[in-house]
């Protein structure tokens, strides 16, 4: 049962108690996150560096330091677990803490693999516990509205949604650009279409021109269902730097430049309409505009990691899934992974599987 | 031979004769600019439509109006045509323009076919004459500057193409979104890149969420030699209107931003290098960065089809081939049709041959 | 009574009669939108160069050419006059057609002087005709709608203006940076502001670095009443174009950037509010901050002059003052020679009378 | 003589000791670049309340805490002492450091009154001791550089300087919007004019349209010997930030935009020229343009704090003058004063002496 601590009937939830796991990157801003969020209890901290983790449990207070992932799910204080290790060791990790009946928080990416993932996200489903990816960007308070906007029809349907993220960067050693930038995209293409992101189809086309050996730039398309298309372009070359999506809708479009803090979000209520005349069987189009006002609604200031804390809490309370769940990091690995199959095939359509709890290459 | 007036041996050349044809909506661009060109004289305009040509041939003041292609082209006054008719009678005319001895430029595109304007261009190339595209945009001050850029090495070699040409648009009625805003694109790739626009293949990805019954959005994605890539974004249902091309250089990358006024041309000299260790089997790679200056020229303000009218004399007279001359316009409308063969095949890579006068699909 | 045609008495208001004097460089446009308008008939032409009139009216239909002032005021077919001689001619040609029973608009300046341009309102107030100036920037669909929401209270009270119309231009040689730019600010702030613009004084600091030998840069600042404050910023040097005004209310605050098409007006719900604590008899401040939505309205396309001129018409129809009527013509005359006088005392504040219908300096 | 430590004679000056007074906002800034120096040993801090200095100095390593003013300038190993305290506490302790022979930077403003500072500068000069004004803005890469192109004849003649520092700011409790912001501004222009900031008067206009109390928009002009002006425009209420500075000089025109990372600064190689012709009285002269290039230079990134740290120590060494000296803090607040003056009689200019070392308003 959730709440280690005082089982006091106080009306206030009684705090839950996290472990981070790995206190590399990522993990300094988990613990931060967790220690001064009221739904949690901090109460240990997990690396095999116990250095490094004693200094990061006396930058958050008092946290108890563990060098061993064991003795960590051993804890009966422990009712969750936050895992910033590098991803290699993602499955592991997860499949003992799932076993020990631990709600997991894991850092993107989810696993190595979309098998590896959905492996993790059906032992969560048997055991009834939370399993969450850590889409961070999805927790900005512009994509939060963006996903608002949509699921209250605002924009209508969605007709495409084009992505932009390019800027001057390091050539990774270990992942291609697909790998490194196009997850975010994704994440959030995930997050604010209602029922996930869900292509019929992955196709990508990179270049390395530079000779780095692996994809310095890379444009992803995804076809949707009903005609609607998505599609990515990722670069490492670029020398000016762009953080643009538009959402193309029935209604209105939205376009997201997250570097305009100024006007971050802009809705416009434009578009092209498309009057049938009925009774024709060629059904000639009548085409007319629409030239609205725009709108630009404020955004709340707000740390993203601690809204998706509170959404971690939140699941766990209500027993339900966490908007980025481990569906979710598995459909984004199933994408990653058809689009570098399509990439090695001169940008050939990959066809995905549409069944409700996988996504994935058709075999 | 050019110079249908007095063959006086003045040491300036005389005016050369040209001729109109079609007074719609292009004709009286052209014929204002020839009539005020000092490299010819506008002599005659033909419309079937005499009344319109009337109107035309006031306005531009002393010419002669024709109302037969047949008559115009018996004339010895007339050196040249220029052809601004339908689309699908570009072919006929070309045809019996060169036969009939006369220089022809033809308004874009070439011809309604990649075959059709190989046969242009051969007729052209067997009785010595010049056959022209008016790529218009081509002759704009920041084409031009942008490929002198890119033939006097500023840029380095070129890595990447990424065009943008959206705005809220009109659905046409005869074409899709690919045929009517990517020839811009195209043409200018051609025009730029030194040989002209030789991809190895089409990849054209497109979406009509709107039920228009054509493309209204495509991705355009053409796989050059040597590992670079060129990709073209248009889309008639975009809120917000961009004109961008970004033409990433190994030395530098210039941005053309061409609604914007004050700042058109971008010039970063700004880049990842890739130095390599030499003697190592596995050829590590460093890279660096180079964060340099930004460089803005000035443009000169002309009028473009002032320039192209200028380049149609130039050719004729010095017995060379124009600037974007009918090969370019094959190439351009090879290109078209594998991308409508690709949107078709759900985004497959068209591959295309190589030979140098002839571009089209592998059969 | 206007409507010098048939008085049938038709549902339909007759034409009334309009003639334009000067065929220069304003005439024509003023000829061409009369000529469109259905509120008017455009009867006559006036110039003393008959050749130029005599163009004119060729491409704007019939329309009779005169070559004496005389002559066109003792026409019964003339309801109204447009003047748009040089502003020299203005103040003689005007007390004439006032005195001959004609409405009048006259291209701005209305005169050469506040003392010239109140005699002319004095006189078109005895007579009960309109006296109209054509401050052509008004009748914008920017600015008519700036004017709508200061009217609605849509801002608040106005609390500050700031103007900003610097580019690189041409150095006059008859006025200097001030007479030359200023007087599109100032006509747009009496008409956006209630009760037209009425500064309780005027400073103005100018500077001539080229050594031109006149200001080619100057700040006007003019102190309202109710502590507002607007300010003008006019340069002939800025390498970049700027056209910016900034209103700022107690509610929301209003930016228009006339150089934006796609975001010519933006509406700011944010502020600063003081509220007060009652009682105390420091009146302690607190201060608080809204950061509320941005809103871009959508802007019809029209003509300015076309909305001008219907203006005019409706004035003498309705037998009500133009909305920029000579009284506005002469507010920003009397704020444009305060200004000079101003440049001319190193800055110091000139006061200006308030009396309703006399706005200028205090003697 | 300077060099607490070693007298050793090594190749490498030996550091100087430093001590910190103020552990509270801006103290630890200072602490941590003075700690993070090679040319710096931060031997000491300084506060009353000992809690907040010792957790200071536990931040940045091994640093002696101390209570009192006195003892810190007992010791020998303090040759020079940085102050972050209030600024009514400017003055007293800067008097006292450099009577005990210690160098000075004083956090801005110097003092509160231009008499105040000139006695802090005056007894400098006899202690032959550096007093420096930490004008950190000025030691901002971009600001840097601007001096460089005004000082290097880039930018020709300073013909104009207009500033433009606006934003939804904090009506402060101590301070109107001038000596808020406007500091910021006059220490720039002191610091990239040649031979300072010296305006032969001072013009403000200001507004309280909220009533607050005090100022909360002002306009700053600033007459420049040889018909130069300089202009700041500061506002609390905008609802759009800008920070713009233009530079406008004879050769070439500068644009710093502060918000603008991808090009904070470009040089614009626009402008008028007037080319006067010989030999005639009337000296007509004939107007030309300039439109060439824009040029944004690259710019390093680096803290300003560090390089102010720098510009300490070798002023120092080098016996010479800091480059924001105390002289230049006694010049800004000399300007604010005359503001002040000149806002309280409705922008009436307060003209400025010009004598070498004293600057002020003239009695």
């Amino acid at each position: 049962m959730p709440g280690h601590g005082n089982g006091t009937g106080d009306d206030a939830a009684p705090r839950l108690g996290v472990a981070v796991v790995g206190a590399g990157y990522w993990g300094p801003n988990l613990a931060r996150n967790f220690a001064a969020s009221g739904a949690w209890d901090l109460v240990a901290l997990c690396d095999l560096d116990l250095d490094r983790a004693s200094r990061l449990a006396r930058s958050v207070g008092r946290v108890d330091v563990v060098g061993s992932v064991d003795d960590l799910l051993a804890r009966d204080d422990v009712d969750a677990v936050a895992i910033a290790t590098p991803a290699r060791t993602h499955h592991g990790i997860v499949m003992s803490a799932l076993r020990a009946g631990k709600h997991v928080v894991v850092e993107k990416p989810l696993a190595e693999s979309g098998v590896q993932a959905r492996e993790m996200v059906d032992l969560a489903q048997e055991q009834g516990l939370v399993l969450m990816t850590d889409h961070t960007y999805c927790y900005t308070p512009a994509v939060q509205r963006i996903r608002e906007l949509v699921h209250d029809g605002v924009l209508g349907d969605i007709l495409y949604i084009d992505s932009v993220r390019i800027n001057l960067g390091i050539v990774q050693p270990d992942v291609d650009v697909l790998w490194d930038l196009a997850p975010h995209d994704l994440s959030i293409l995930d997050f604010i279409l209602p029922g996930g992101l869900r292509p019929v189809g992955v196709a990508a086309h990179g270049a390395d021109p530079l000779g780095a050996g692996k994809a310095c730039m890379a444009y992803l398309t995804l076809p949707l269902p009903d005609g609607a298309i998505a599609h990515v372009h990722v670069n490492w070359m670029s020398p000016t730097k762009i953080r643009q999506m538009v959402v193309g809708g029935s209604e209105r479009t939205l376009v997201w430049d997250d570097l305009n803090p100024q006007q971050r979000l802009s809705v416009y209520d434009r578009g092209v309409d498309l009057a049938r005349r009925g009774g024709d069987e060629r059904a000639a189009a009548t085409v007319s505009y629409r030239l609205g006002d725009t709108w630009s609604p404020a955004l709340p200031e707000r740390e993203a990691l601690a809204a998706m804390v509170d959404e971690f809490a939140a699941s766990i309370r209500e027993r339900r899934a966490a908007r980025t769940d481990g569906h979710a990091g598995a459909r984004v690995l199933g994408i990653l992974e058809a689009g570098s199959t399509s990439l090695l095939q001169a940008g050939t359509l990959v066809k995905m599987q549409q069944s409700d709890d996988k996504v994935g290459m058709v075999a």
